[in-house]
This record gives structure tokens, sequence and C-alpha cells, in this order.
């Protein structure tokens, strides 16, 4: 296991700690989404954005006009990706929980300069694997439009929360039904524009995405 | 609608913005998750946890002895909750993009001293209506053990992305598949425990609640 810096060592329900790379890589691979938080003119703000990896570094884009962006840029910034999976219903209320994955990531933002049609191409394909050579070319002005940002994963931490209730013994014959209701994101039937071509090849999702 | 204040006018996309107070509360009670972003020791930091609304207040718990709710108590954090409900295929890369439903808000963590044990029943009756007078009475030790958090939804904003992809008139007859994804947190059977009383009525789980 990998040791955590002081920053990222859990103190609250260590047992649930994960610092290794392959645990922290496939939390972020799991989900799309992920939570910035950022100061802005001195004062916390969250960013929502999508959020993909390659290898020891995580993604994200939008405007080069951006506020969002501009004011993380060289800063230092806090990325959390999280999925919640289940909700854990015990005897009392005091015990109850959810199951869930999530990943810390402090460090500085970077914004990259280099090679970003390359990265915005590797989003496209780690969502939709094979969809980009099928797509309108990309123009130099959209990459121009377009800000890439990365953070480096060397500083993070995992949390991971399975299993059901743990309510203590004296508790457990309490006449209350006490189990789990998993919770899971589900993608549903694509739903093709009225002017989409009937034989095209209907899209792929690589939802879960294997490490790499 | 309700005015904006200069921090929560969005500037990107100003067509997505809503600031009514319905709007608001409605994306709020769609998830159970929220990010709040917060400082502790200069850095800026995410909390993930699970928030629930009562009124024109958005509220969160935690250990009497967590690091961030202490450190968040009487500073200024921004919370965000966000739900994401489809992928959108364009024709090109740029014009990609997600349907969502999204609130941030700013202000004050409020440490709540007053009717701790009250505001502990609405989060369990607002996950599970039904559920409390079922469950063992909580105790004096666990409502002292718990820290309450409350945030104020008065400087507040929405943004909400609908439709499909918006490609300009010159890509429309490119030969790709284009349309939506949708995407939806699947609620999954419940899985009792082993001594779960098979008597015992199952959960029920007013999973988008209802404003109030
Ligand atoms: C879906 C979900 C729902 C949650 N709901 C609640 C809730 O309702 N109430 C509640 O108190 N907590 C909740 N949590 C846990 C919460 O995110 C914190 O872990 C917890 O509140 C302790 O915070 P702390 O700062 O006091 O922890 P500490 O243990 O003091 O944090 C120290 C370090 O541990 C690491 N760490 C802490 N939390 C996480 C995390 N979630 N993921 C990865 N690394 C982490 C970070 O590097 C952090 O700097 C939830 C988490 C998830 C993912
Ligand atoms: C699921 C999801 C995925 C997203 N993916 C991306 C992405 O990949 N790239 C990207 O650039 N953006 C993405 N966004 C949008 C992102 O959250 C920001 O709105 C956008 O990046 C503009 O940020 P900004 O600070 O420059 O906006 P500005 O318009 O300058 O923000 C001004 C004010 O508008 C309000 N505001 C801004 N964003 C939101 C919001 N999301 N919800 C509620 N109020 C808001 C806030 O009060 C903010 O202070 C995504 C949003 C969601 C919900
Ligand atoms: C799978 C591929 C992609 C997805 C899912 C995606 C998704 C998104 C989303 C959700 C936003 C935020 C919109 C909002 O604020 O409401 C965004 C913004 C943006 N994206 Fe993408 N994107 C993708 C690929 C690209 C590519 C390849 C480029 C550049 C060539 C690009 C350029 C931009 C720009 C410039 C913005 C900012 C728009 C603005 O704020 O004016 N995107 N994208
Ligand atoms: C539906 C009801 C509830 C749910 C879903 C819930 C969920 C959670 C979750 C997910 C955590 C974080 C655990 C972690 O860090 O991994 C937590 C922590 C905590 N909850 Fe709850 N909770 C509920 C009700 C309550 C009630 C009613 C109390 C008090 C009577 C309470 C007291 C606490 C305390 C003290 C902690 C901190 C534990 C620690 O860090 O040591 N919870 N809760």
């Amino acid at each position: 296991m990998t040791e955590p810096s002081d920053r990222t060592r859990l103190r609250r329900f260590p047992g649930k700690a994960d610092y290794d790379a392959a645990t922290i890589h496939a939390v972020i691979d799991a989900a799309p989404l992920a939570h910035i938080a950022y100061q802005m003119e001195g004062a916390p703000m969250v960013l929502s954005t999508l959020a993909w990896r390659e290898g020891t570094r995580v993604f994200w884009h939008g405007s080069s006009a951006s506020r969002a962006l501009r004011a993380m840029a060289g800063q230092p910034i806090c990325l959390s990706v999280t999925t919640l999976d289940g909700l854990v219903l015990a005897r009392s209320a005091f015990e109850h929980s959810v199951q869930f994955r999530s990943v810390m990531v402090m460090g500085r933002a970077e914004e990259v300069t280099e090679g970003k049609a390359a990265h915005l191409e590797a989003m496209v394909e780690r969502l939709f694997p094979g969809r980009w050579e099928q797509l309108r070319p990309m123009t130099a002005q959209e990459v121009k439009a377009t800000k890439v940002m990365a953070l480096d994963l060397s500083e993070a931490s995992a949390k991971i929360a399975t299993g059901g209730p743990e309510d203590p013994e004296e508790d457990r014959a309490w006449p209350v039904w006490a189990g789990v209701i998993p919770l899971s994101l589900q993608v549903g039937e694509p739903q093709p524009e009225a002017d989409s071509p009937p034989d095209a090849p209907p899209p792929v999702l690589r939802w879960s995405l294997e490490t790499d």
C-alpha cells in the first residue's frame, strides 16, 4: 500500500482508506463526473465538470474564457470523484449509512498547453471508444477556444464503503427491516435525432472504463 | 424570476440559468449527495456528503469531531448538488455535451445547535418516509456525537441542460449517429440482512422528494 501524505491520511473510518494507485484509478474511471474545489476572489468555490484519466493524471476541459478555469490555473485545488452505490438501513437512525466509492486528489491545477488536441481525442475515446474517427474532424479554432486542465494523482486517497448495517449486538433484534438498497447509474436506450442516419452504427459507451 | 447576485449570475450559457427558488429546491430534492468546497489551512477542499433541504435551508451532518465540519463552521463555503441526466452525442467532438441539473449555493456554513434531534429525524424521513417511528429510538449520546450543519439558500443558482446536440447546419449531414444516451440513478431490489424480520414492512424510499 502506498503511503498517504499528512493531508490525505483518513482520520474518520481509517479502515475504509485505500491509497493504492490501482484503486484510485478504478474509482476515477468508474464515474465521468468530478467536483473541484478552488478559490475565487478568496472564497471557496465548486466546479462540477467531466473528468477523465490518462495514466497518472486526471484531466478536464472547458472554455478558454471560463472564469473557473482561469482562477484555478497554477493554484492549489482539491478534486473529488464519487459514486453512490447503496443506502444502508440499520435498526437505529444513528447506524444508517451509504455504500460509496470516493477519491480525493490534492495538488496544483495545471493548464495544458502541449498536445491539447490529443487530450481532447482521449476524452472522446474514453467515453465513446471508436467514435473519434467517425466525427467531423476537429478544427484548430475549436482547439483554440478550449482549455484543457490537468492534475497529478500523486497526492490522493480513496475511501470505500461497502457492506450492510453494523448495528451493535443489542440492537439487532429490533423489529424493523434492515439491509441495503442498491443504487447505480443506469444507461438508458439511445435516442437518435430525427436526422441521425438510420444505417449509422449505434453509439458505443465504455461506461466502466478499464484502467491502462 | 428571482435576481441573481453578482457572484451567482451565469456568464457561460446564461440561457441555462434559473434563479427561481422552486427550481433550486427541486434540484436539491432530486439528489441526496452534495459536494461542499471549504478552506482547510488555507487550501481549498471538497467534502462529499449527504444533504437534505428543509424550507429555505440545506442541511448535512457528520461527526462532532470531523475536521471538515469544524473547519467550515462560520466560514464561507460553496455547496453543489448535481444530477447527470444524459450524454449528448453530436456530429463534431466540439459539440458533444451532457444533460444535467445543477445547483450552486454560496454562503456561510452554520453549525446548528438548537433542535438537532428534529433535523436528524427530518433527514431520515426525507429519505425513508415513515421509518423514524419504526427505529430503535435515538439516544442523547448519539445526538451529542453528531454535528448538524446548515446553509441558507438565499444566494444560489441553478443551471439546467436539456435537449439534444446543437450541431450547426453545415455539420448535420455528417454520417455519424447523433442523439442522446439517457442516464439515471437506478434503485435496485432491497437486500435484507439475514436476520431482518421476514414480516417487517419493506423499506419505503422517497427518492424524488416532493418540495414542501
Ligand atoms: C456518497 C458519500 C456520502 C457521504 N455522506 C456523509 C455524511 O452524510 N456525513 C459525513 O460525515 N460524511 C459523509 N461522507 C464521508 C465524507 O466524505 C468524509 O469522509 C467524512 O465526513 C469525514 O470527513 P473529515 O474531513 O472529517 O475526514 P478526515 O478523515 O479527517 O479526512 C482526512 C483526509 O482523508 C481523506 N478523505 C476524507 N474523506 C474522503 C473521501 N470521502 N474520499 C476520499 N478521501 C477522503 C482526504 O485526503 C482528507 O484530507 C460521505 C461520503 C460519500 C462518498
Ligand atoms: C454534470 C455536469 C458536467 C459538466 N461538465 C463540464 C465540462 O466538462 N466542462 C465545462 O467547461 N463545464 C462543465 N459543466 C459546467 C460547469 O459546471 C460550469 O458551469 C462551466 O464550466 C462554467 O464555469 P464558470 O465558472 O466559467 O461559469 P460562470 O458562468 O462564470 O459562473 C458564474 C456563476 O454561475 C453559477 N454557475 C456556474 N456553473 C453552475 C452550475 N454548474 N450550476 C449552478 N450554477 C452555476 C455560479 O453561481 C457561478 O458563480 C458541467 C456541469 C455539470 C452539472
Ligand atoms: C465527449 C466529448 C465531450 C463532452 C461530453 C463535452 C462536454 C462538455 C460540457 C458538459 C460542457 C459544459 C457546457 C455547459 O457549461 O453547460 C462543455 C464545454 C465546452 N467544451 Fe466540451 N465536451 C466534449 C468534447 C469537447 C471537445 C473535443 C472540445 C474542443 C474541440 C470541447 C470544447 C468545449 C468548450 C470550448 C466548452 C466551453 C463552452 C462555453 O463555456 O462557452 N468539448 N463540454
Ligand atoms: C438516513 C439516515 C442517515 C444516513 C443515510 C447517514 C449516513 C452517514 C454517512 C454516509 C456517514 C459518513 C460515514 C463515513 O465517513 O464513511 C455518516 C456519519 C455519521 N453519522 Fe450518519 N446517517 C444517518 C443518520 C444519522 C443520525 C440520525 C445520526 C445521529 C443520531 C448520525 C450520526 C452520524 C455520525 C456521528 C457520523 C460520523 C461518524 C464518524 O465520523 O465517526 N447519522 N452518516
